[in-house]
């Protein structure tokens, strides 16, 4: 590590030492050799069928029930598509994902954030604003190892979100890429399953974090219906999604790939997370923070009277980058970053909190 | 072929035995095993950037110019996205591929179709209709081969349909994703290159035809100010497109994979294009047609009288199957249907045709 190398708790993405190349190419052959026609040629808008039906089944659903895509990203703008009325209200964490902040404006959608919790959205905030007239078309709820803030939605919680969706009659929109990537605690039932088929949910999710970004295949599972009316905008907007790149998906997936790259993925995140919490403790002793039991990332709070929109390029002036807290909100959080961890090698992460440390000093100097 | 095999020139889609699927597989293995990062990481909506850079070269364009998508379908939607306005007319050929009729009215564009000749679109019935006031955003064709007529626009067409664009100030959008499957006849200067960068001309292809559908990689050629907006539009829809099929096609591009497909994939549609013509004229004299000199498709009419919406069913009962004329028109075209030849065997043409004939037949029987 050269003192110019910037080190980078920017972006969500895994670094290519937990990605299983060699098994990818193993894949990509077997695809070829085994189904060489389902990969080249035009597929459906429901994406490769042995891959969607590989999905029903971990989800326990219907095959119909299932869709496949070109990234979870382009499954949430379908989705958004579809449901997003303009001028209507929609529930988001707060703070949340960037993009689907953007993505909700784009479409006019009345942003509604309720507090995030280390447990989880804020229900009983959301139930009194329920009980105060809000009607939202649906929740946006990333329930496991939030992005950004890597909190995790208690099971009691999951439970009260799907009685308020059931009262009041919305969607909960369970956006899940995380939820392999768990290297702490104990898997918590999703709320798709909670819901026992009532359709008070659509979930999302994507093999970027348990196979590789690079093959953008992401999925929903939701109603039938809802489900039916995706199938129609997506066969409208690209006939069908990658084939090749799903069938290497289903391929890997079958043969235990997805298993085994979870076990290195999030044995490489423990290790990551241990080291990150321990230079935070040690560079700078005022950052709250919990660490998470798994994902990406981990939100920092470095007190009142720090600016971070200040501390940024002071920090990129050192060699160290993160996002700032504010990306992830509508207002407020002006103390806050998240740290991506997924990208950053172990002997990155002390250099990289010790350059933090030094910019923010910089600036109180 | 047992008789109860369906027959079918209704799908644009090459057969198996005309797709590379050994070059695909050294492919694959050689873009994972050269850029693994680059095939399994995040990229950015441009595409991946070395195939990116091909482009440019083939079409003699700076890269900024250039955007590679997932399949041009949805290449076009995001054209569609960006230049579409509600209410406004859009010049179309007639007939044109049914899709992009699907996708102008889903967006409510004012369609306006100009009649096709063999020779490309009517360009002075479209001088006439400029003449008298018409002002459209832009102006849809397919020059080579057209979907589903087959017929290629003449290169003084393409001058004049340029000249006019300059003259009444709209865009030409040359949807071109069979031009490199030409098996007669001389290739012409795309419309693009003629335009000699003055922004009239936005460009869109695909390696469906030259490498296989199932890749699904497309990319659009435009000023920079144009791809620019699509640019952003695709980062907020999807990030990236598919990186790993991306780096695949590259690989297999930069190998010589699609010179050697495409001497494949030609050979064997000038012999099944020769097979048909034969057997038309000898089954079914009264057809008119023309014989394509490249794509996928042969425009049939076969006479006042025939009422195709009725052959469909009956072709089907006697197993073959095609796409209604009717489909790729806003009216007119009751005795047209397209043949696709791209997805037969020579050995299923003629028995195919000789059902056809067996049908039509029994109708009018």
């Amino acid at each position: 590590m050269t003192a110019s190398e910037l080190i980078s708790f920017a972006r969500g993405a895994p670094s290519l030492d937990i990605i299983d190349v060699a098994g990818l190419k193993a894949a990509a052959d077997a695809a070829l050799t085994q189904d060489p026609g389902g990969a080249l040629g035009y597929g459906t808008a429901i994406g490769y069928p042995p891959l969607r039906k590989l999905l029903a089944e971990w989800h326990g659903v219907a095959e119909d029930q299932v869709l496949v895509t070109n990234g979870s990203m382009q499954a949430d703008a379908f989705l958004f598509d579809e449901l997003v009325v303009a001028g209507q209200p929609v529930v988001v964490e707060r703070p949340t994902y960037d993009r689907t902040l953007l993505g909700l404006r784009d479409r006019d959608a009345d942003v509604r954030p309720v507090s995030l919790d280390v447990d989880g959205i804020d229900v009983e905030e959301l139930a009194g604003l329920l009980e105060g007239g809000l009607r939202p078309t649906f929740a946006h709820i990333i329930p496991n190892f939030q992005n950004p803030a890597g909190y995790t939605l208690s099971l009691a919680k999951r439970k009260r979100l799907l009685e308020l969706a059931g009262q009041y009659d919305f969607v909960i929109f369970e956006d899940d890429p995380y939820v392999k990537i768990r290297f702490a605690g104990e898997p918590l039932p999703t709320m798709l399953e909670l819901d026992e088929g009532r359709g008070r949910v659509v979930y999302a999710s994507s093999f970027s974090k348990t196979v590789a970004p690079g093959v953008r295949v992401g999925y929903i599972v939701g109603s039938a219906e809802l489900v039916g009316r995706v199938r129609v905008r997506a066969t409208n907007t690209y006939i069908s999604p990658n084939m090749l790149a799903q069938a290497i998906v289903h391929r890997f997936t079958a043969d235990g790939g997805v298993d085994r790259s979870v076990a290195v993925v999030n044995a490489a995140l423990a290790e990551r997370v241990k080291t990150l919490c321990d230079a935070l403790s040690r560079h700078l002793p005022q950052a709250r923070f919990t660490a998470p039991e798994g994902g990406y990332f981990m939100w920092v709070d470095l007190g009142e009277g720090v600016d971070v929109a200040k501390l940024l390029p002071a920090a990129e002036a050192l060699g160290v980058t993160f996002v700032k807290g504010t990306d992830f909100l509508l207002e407020g959080g002006e103390s806050t970053l998240r740290l991506a961890y997924s990208g950053v090698r172990v002997d990155q992460i002390e250099e990289g909190v010790s350059r933090l440390a030094a910019a923010l000093r910089s600036l109180q100097g």
